[in-house]
């Protein structure tokens, strides 16, 4: 990122919210501009809420403002290379094939380009955040589920269809849990959001935990991970012992990154890791040091990611900047 | 490789036999050589093995021959940039930080690339064997230990310290056994063959099995894992089982090798496999199938290796034509 780049305009698509902002050098975001995802009104509503945002975004800096791109953030799977969101389970079942960046680059008369949010945050904290300067290293992102990226002397893995990089679906105890890919002990099973919240739940209906079953008559469905947080950081041994699991499946798979990659960092991100990064995380260090191979274990550091939400943001202008998917080393 | 290229010397340097040939143009290799380690007589030893064994083999195909280079095959972990062996458990506690490359290359005058065994491997599937024309693809060996070698978007994964491609030491079953690594669970200490040796000295010590009790009794301290794969061949049940339990594990890591890399192929060799081929990649294909995620588990075919035990000459050879460490698409 020179120094004198033009701003540009960034937009991060999730499946609740879309985000828009101008940021500029070296990835400032401006006011970002929030709009509910219509998901349920259909691809078309969901396009035209991406162009409004973008508007509003650009409106808000004031016409002065010349963003030389549009960089664009959205779940996978995507084809960056022709700018097309495949099928993103979280935009609903219409979202098929939708060629989001030609016509978001039609509305606003801008170049834009795309790519998986997973991808994009990598980029992100490998330029401006906790990887900065790594040539090997992960983007791992803990929250309802668990996504990321890798990347291996200076390249992003993609594969020939886009999909490598699903660090979620991995072993790591193949009589664990069912996990919502179909298989079975995956690291998403055990360690996500998801499956700590449905763990929280199984001990508060069978009477195990009496402050779980608190939390989920007072929050009925929208009881989650951070319930079960909130019980072990008041002292509950059941809600402790659950999020102890999540954490013990999560150090052990990072000892499987590390004898898989040999990266110098991996970088967690997502609110379910970062509200109480030194539990999740010095575990994780502690047993890669002592179970990974020798020069790779020394080497590798865990450590929270340092973009935080406005991640997708910084990620998609650095896509308008340098006018293509996410790379590291080009 | 071009039909024209000039002969080269290749060795395999493993911990039980050094292996030497001349190959010629494209992979054919000549009479090979083959000398008995000697790890116990120290590292100096074995550097001359490694020169007895390549002087042979070129005096045995005639004066006339004109080879341009030698590529060298050894055990990891190497430097292969300068050419140097740094600490490989079986070639002995003394064989640490050999600079093999230069003392061969200097004894033979003539020049010399050296890779890890893994690393050569995974080129020569790539180049002359099972995974011609693919990009992306693992090569994983499944014999006392399993190893492999990770080629993604055409490049092999090496990582800072040429740590990467560790795919035995993924974990799989984190309350399984414990791995000889240090870690539990892992892909190595439930499938290979010394986890399927261990098995089936355990089901013949406790009774469980007599036809392992009658083959543990036969073969004594070389009880291993084809013994386990023969009871199972003569219908012993326990042997059956035991070996299920390997190919399981095997084929739930094949899900999380194509959910992170998205392959075309997984090229698998080593003795326990190759023996019974169909019954450790049937069910790997059928949970990858059904597991992995659409596109990639789609894509991906889990196959034979098909460069048999002239792997590592046939690797080494293509060290020597390209007169560099191992690389795929360079």
């Amino acid at each position: 990122v020179k120094a004198e780049e033009p701003p540009a305009l960034a937009l991060d698509l999730g499946g609740t919210q879309v985000r828009a902002a101008v940021v500029t050098t070296p990835g400032r975001v401006g006011s970002a501009v929030r709009i509910p995802t219509p998901v349920d009104e259909g691809p078309d509503a969901v396009v035209e809420a991406c162009v409004t945002a973008l508007r509003q975004a650009w409106a808000s800096e004031g016409a002065h403002v010349r963003p030389a791109a549009i960089g664009i953030c959205t779940p996978g799977p995507v084809d960056p290379f022709r700018g097309v969101v495949v099928d993103p389970p979280n935009l609903g079942p219409r979202f098929r094939d939708v060629p989001l960046r030609d016509r978001v680059a039609a509305s606003l008369g801008l170049p834009a380009v795309l790519d998986r949010d997973t991808q994009v945050a990598a980029l992100a904290e490998g330029r401006l955040g906790a990887a900065v300067g790594a040539t090997d290293y992960l983007y791992i992102t803990i929250s309802t589920g668990i996504g990321g990226a890798i990347v291996s002397g200076g390249r992003l893995l993609r594969g020939p269809d886009g999909g490598a990089g699903e660090v979620g679906h991995i072993v790591v105890d193949r009589t664990g849990p069912r996990c919502g890919c179909g298989a079975t002990g995956h690291l998403e099973a055990i360690s996500a959001g998801v499956a700590v919240a449905r763990a929280g739940r199984e001990a508060a209906e069978s009477g195990r935990s009496p402050a779980l079953r608190r939390a989920v008559a007072a929050h009925g469905a929208s009881f989650g991970a951070r319930h079960v947080a909130d019980a072990e950081a008041a002292g509950d041994p059941v809600a402790a012992a659950i999020l102890a699991d999540a954490r013990d499946a999560f150090a052990r798979a990072c000892v499987s990154f590390v004898d898989l990659f040999n990266p110098e960092v991996i970088v967690v991100g997502g609110g379910l890791v970062l509200g109480d990064a030194a539990r999740w995380l010095g575990p994780a260090n502690e047993r890669v040091r002592r179970e990974a191979f020798r020069l790779a274990g020394r080497r590798a550091r865990i450590v929270p990611a340092r973009l935080g939400d406005d991640v997708g943001l910084v990620g998609a202008y650095l896509l308008a900047v340098r006018g293509g998917p996410a790379a590291v080393d080009g």
